[in-house]
Parts: structure tokens; C-alpha cells; sequence
């Protein structure tokens, strides 16, 4: 086993990290800091599989310092709160998303918009904390943070299957609020039915909104209708589906993260509705203009959301029965599973039970 | 001279027509219907060549219909009211812009946005009217048209400079109102530089906005300033200043109609801000997903405006002294004017003289 470089904490912590950028997982010793006046400490029990964690691993965003312990949705219960932390304490429900630090002092910030803010950091993938050290994921058996990027969990809600909404439910929950794609009786499309999208159709319904899937597969389209309680489908690829749609929709949230063509989903939009970008692509998309400006028509981006919308997706979630489905693995299944999401084998997101099964 | 085959009106009427994809404008004898009972008749005294005039003539967007009698920026005095006029009256000033019709059953209409019914008529380039015959514009000794398409022209403006803002204006003014880029203290960015571009900049500064003029043409920086009262100028290639400049737009409007890089412009915005196309390249920009994620980010399009919106903006202006600056030419240099409008080689719009120089 490796142990990380120089940086060395007071609190030994353990989990499985990716050395370089064939991203393969093993356990990896390191540490983390000691409980902070204004720190929680925490038992990690689930943490969910991002689709970002198979990008960082292997280095695909080009950004990655190894050895990276990956995981962003990461759930478990309070074992130490620091002395002035005032909303946690000793066995709490608690989760960290995908941030755990800001600058505090921009714009965004001010507006609880931490994840705007241009020093927000990262739970992992390379930020530097602000003592200077490497942030580290939720593959591990502990975690601290600042009690502002601490998550309550609902009591009602289980642990396992609400692990993913701290990255996926965020993602597509502040977009459907911020773009007004949740008044009841619009019609919603969202694109691809994966980790982000199968939540999306949830949140978006809960919404009161009817809600279109559009995907390639049309085998999708059963569990789509009937399990998700989406109100349509859409084949993507089929041009007389997709003409038949055109003009129907009131918003889009496109969760697909390779590149796909957006002129068909512009097309399904009505006139001064926005498509929302979820998913990012690594090469650019091909841009029409005429579909725009004609219908006076958006594309947007939006990325998870800052920590108050997060505790508000939260509870939301946990008012309506909100989970994300998923497939709970044992920590040494990691790689079995990252090769089955990079191929998209998975309904809908693996979560894996580190509480039982991760060990020195 | 040739005349329209099958369409057979009762009016003579007189224009420059093109016949072909060579775009050549010539002498071209045609008809315009009677006076109906909703319709102004007037007199053309000008007419401003808009760069649509000159894709169209030349069937660059694909759908023209020749002959084609261009122009859509066309100002005068009227002659003839219908019984049933109720706004306008024989003497009046006043001009039609982009369209003379529209279906005004669909939500479009509803909400005076006629600009985005799917069924709307344009001035000339392939339209049909409502009986069916082809629709011809501006570069004609006389006009006629539902009031509802007729903007009075106020008595205190110049005819001539006023001719353009009924494209180049209506088409810059709808997208700062409607994205909101008219809040006195914003900092607003101009892309390019032309027809469009230095209305964009008199609207914007009327509005009490701070103006940056992006362009590629460092020479145009003393004009922008000096003369239009922007209050900052970038030059797009250089990526020193575009740099420096990063994150400080709270909006753009790029009016740029060819293929052009969108990255930088929208590195250029803050948090949440907006991108509006009102030009339209003939081939799909390229669009990164990632910086419009990392900062919600928006690019969209805005196609010209609604006639109330339209009566709007040139009240606006000669509110504000705001007119366009133009070059006045005799019809019989039309040709060459086109030429050089496709160099970029006028300040800012070619206005036709079209009282004092189209003769039959």
C-alpha cells in the first residue's frame, strides 16, 4: 500500500484510491485533519458511484492528481462535532456532496451559490483545501468537513438509496427550480435515462410537471412509463417520433454527458424555452443558430447547486419518497462496477456499503 | 424588364428586383393589391439595405423565391387608408419593418410576440400573404399593409436614419429588454461592430447600462467610444485583453452573422449570465459545455420583435435622439452597395433614397 505523500494528518483514515490513469481502485492508507472548532466528523457508510469518479479516476478531464480517492455522495453517521458547531451532533444522519469549502466573500457565495464560486472545493479530484492539503473522497471510512457543507439526512429517509442525490439529485433538482421548470402542468423533457435522469424524472413528477424522457434506447421506455412515472417517451434517433414532438415542450434537461446532436432537442422545445446541460461532454456540441433566434430559445448549463438548495433537495426528497434506484456493491466489486458504468450497465447508480465492507 | 408571372394585382407597382442567385438587383415592374379595408397605403421615401437583403438576394439561406424585391427596413407617407383603418391616416409618417403578417390565433400572437408565430409573414423573401401571393419589400415606390404590421414614424425623427431601426433596432432593442440587459449599471457587451452592433451600443447607453464593444477590428476602438459612447472596447483576438476581461459582463449581444469562436465571449460573463445571438451564421458554432455549466450560463437567440415591442422601440428612440448612422445612396448604386456591404465596407447601414432617385 501506498501512503500519500507529505501530507501527513493527525486522524489515520483508509480507503481505495486510483494511483494513475488506467484508474484502477486499491486501498490506499492516508489521513485526514483533526476535528476543527467548526468540523464534523463522520462515519462513512454508503457512498454512491458518480459518473464524474469514472472521469477523475481516469484522468479524462485532465485535471487529476493521483493517488485520488474518489466519491461525492457520501452518507454516514456523526462520531465527533467540533466546539463551535452548533447544527450536528454525536450520531446525526449526515451527508457531504460534492463541495466541502468556498471563499465565502463573492458574489455567489453571498447567494448560496457556493458551487459557483471560483474557489469552491472540491470533495475531491485535485482541490486543495484551505490548510493547503489534498481533499479526499468518500471511498473511505471517515470523513470531516465544515458543518457548512455537512447535509442533514432525514431521519425516515434509508441511507443507501439517498446517497446519490447528494451529486445526481442536486444536479437536476436545482436546475428544475431555478429554470422555472417546475409549475405544475408544464411539459418537462429530460434527457437520457441514467444516474442523473431516472432522479430527474422523479423530482420532476413530485414537481407536479408531466414529464417526457427522450433517449436512445428504446427498450427504456416500459421502465420509464411505467416504473419512473414518466408521462411520454421519446426515441431520439426516430425522426418521426421526434418531428411529431416538435414545439411540445416547455423545458429540457439534458442529462447526457457524450456528445449528442441538440438541433432535434431545440426542435422539441416550445418558442422562448430553454434547454438545460447537465452532462458535459468532453468535445463541444455543434451550435445552430437559426433554431434559436427563431424561437427566441435558450441553452443553458448548470452545475449540482450550493448547500442550502442542497438541505432543500433533501428534504424535498425525503417528503415525497425520493431515492435514487440503485445497486448496492461490496468495496472491492469498485472496479467490476466502473467498467459496468462506463458501460452504462447499472439501473441506476451503484452505491457501495462501505460501513460493512471496507476494511483495513 | 420582366414581370411577375401569374400574380396579377390591381396596383402597378415599381421596384429593383433580383432574378438569381448572382443577386444582381434590377428594374422590375410588379402589383400590390388594392387598399383593403384594414390597409395603409404609403408612399416608400427610403429604405434601409439590411444584411438579410443581401443573403436573400444571393439565396444564401436557401429559400428564395425570385423574383425578389428586397428590403425590409422601408419608411414613407401614407396615401390611402382602408374604411376600416383606425391608427393611421392619409400624410402620416411611417414605416413597416420584417413583417406584414402573422396567423393571430396562436400564443405567439397573443402575447404581441408576431415575430415568433410559426405562421408569420415576412416583408419579402419567400412569403406568401394571406390571399396567396408573394410578398415583395422595400426597394418599391409604394407599399401596402395590414395597420397591424404599420409603425407610425414620430414627427421629430429623420426619415432617412430612422429607416433601419425597423430590422437593426427592433432586432438589438427586443433582446436587452427581454433578458434583461437594460438595468442602468450593468455592463453590457456589443459583439461586432456594424449595422446592428452601433444601434445595439445607442440603445444600450439610452438604457443607462455601461457598454464594452467586442470586436475583431482594433481600428474601430476611437469610433465605439468616441463617437457611439461605449464606455470599454476588447479586441477578440487579443487574449491578453479578452483575459483581463474575464467574468465581467452581466450580458452579451453578438451580433456577429459569421462563424466566430463562443468560448471567449462567454468567458467574458459573470455567474448566470447570458449570451444572445441576433446575427445567424450559416454554419453551427461550436459550444464547449463546460463553461456554460460552471458558471449557469446561457446562450440563446432573439429573432427581432413583435410590433407593439417594434412601435415600442422607435418611440424609444426618438425619445433618445437614437437613429442609425447611415450612408444615403441613389438606387442605381444598389448593386455596389451590396458589394460593399459584403465587404463590411459601409458606416454603419446604407439607406436607399428611394423618393428621390427610383424611377419607372
Amino acid at each position: 500500500m501506498v501512503k500519500a505523500p507529505v501530507e501527513e494528518h493527525p486522524k489515520a483514515a483508509f480507503g481505495w484510491a486510483a494511483r494513475d490513469s488506467s484508474g484502477l481502485l486499491s486501498p490506499f492508507n492516508f489521513s485526514r485533519r483533526e476535528t476543527g472548532e467548526k468540523d464534523v466528523r463522520f462515519k462513512v457508510l454508503y457512498c454512491g458511484i458518480c459518473h464524474s469518479d469514472l472521469h477523475v479516476v481516469k484522468n479524462e478531464w485532465g485535471n487529476t492528481v493521483y493517488p485520488v480517492v474518489p466519491g461525492h455522495e457520501l452518507v454516514g453517521i456523526v462520531t465527533e462535532v467540533g466546539t463551535k458547531v452548533q447544527k450536528f451532533k454525536t450520531g446525526d444522519k449526515v451527508g457531504v456532496g460534492c463541495l466541502v469549502g468556498a471563499c465565502h466573500s463573492c458574489n455567489n457565495c453571498a447567494n448560496d451559490l457556493e458551487n459557483y464560486c471560483s474557489k469552491v472545493i472540491f470533495t475531491y479530484g485535485g482541490s486543495k483545501y484551505h490548510d493547503g492539503t489534498t481533499t479526499y473522497g468518500g471511498y473511505s471510512d471517515t470523513m470531516v468537513a465544515d458543518e457548512h457543507y455537512i447535509v442533514r439526512i432525514p431521519d425516515n429517509v434509508p441511507l443507501d438509496a439517498s446517497a446519490p442525490l447528494l451529486c445526481a439529485g442536486i444536479t437536476v433538482y436545482s436546475p428544475l427550480r431555478y429554470f422555472g421548470f417546475d409549475k405544475p402542468g408544464l411539459n418537462i423533457g429530460v434527457v437520457g435515462l441514467g444516474g442523473l435522469g431516472h432522479v430527474a424524472v422523479k423530482f420532476a413528477k413530485a414537481m407536479g410537471v408531466k414529464v417526457t424522457v427522450i433517449s436512445t434506447s428504446p427498450n427504456k421506455k416500459k421502465e420509464a412509463i411505467d416504473h419512473l412515472g414518466a408521462d411520454s417517451f421519446l426515441v431520439s434517433t426516430d425522426q418521426d417520433q421526434m418531428l411529431a414532438a416538435m414545439g411540445t415542450l416547455d423545458g429540457i434537461v439534458d442529462t447526457v454527458s457524450a456528445v449528442h446532436p441538440l438541433p432535434t432537442l431545440i426542435g422539441l422545445l416550445k418558442s422562448h424555452a430553454k434547454l438545460v446541460m447537465v452532462g458535459a461532454p468532453d468535445k463541444p456540441l455543434e451550435l445552430p443558430a437559426f433554431p434559436l433566434l427563431l424561437g427566441r430559445k435558450t441553452v443553458a448549463g448548470s452545475c449540482i447547486g450550493g448547500m442550502k438548495e442542497t438541505q432543500e433537495m433533501i428534504d424535498f426528497a425525503a417528503k415525497h419518497n425520493i431515492t435514487a434506484d440503485i445497486e448496492v456493491i461490496p468495496i472491492d466489486y469498485v472496479n467490476t462496477a466502473m467498467d459496468r458504468l462506463a458501460k452504462g450497465d447499472v439501473k441506476y447508480r451503484f452505491v457501495i456499503d462501505i460501513g460493512k465492507t471496507l476494511k483495513c
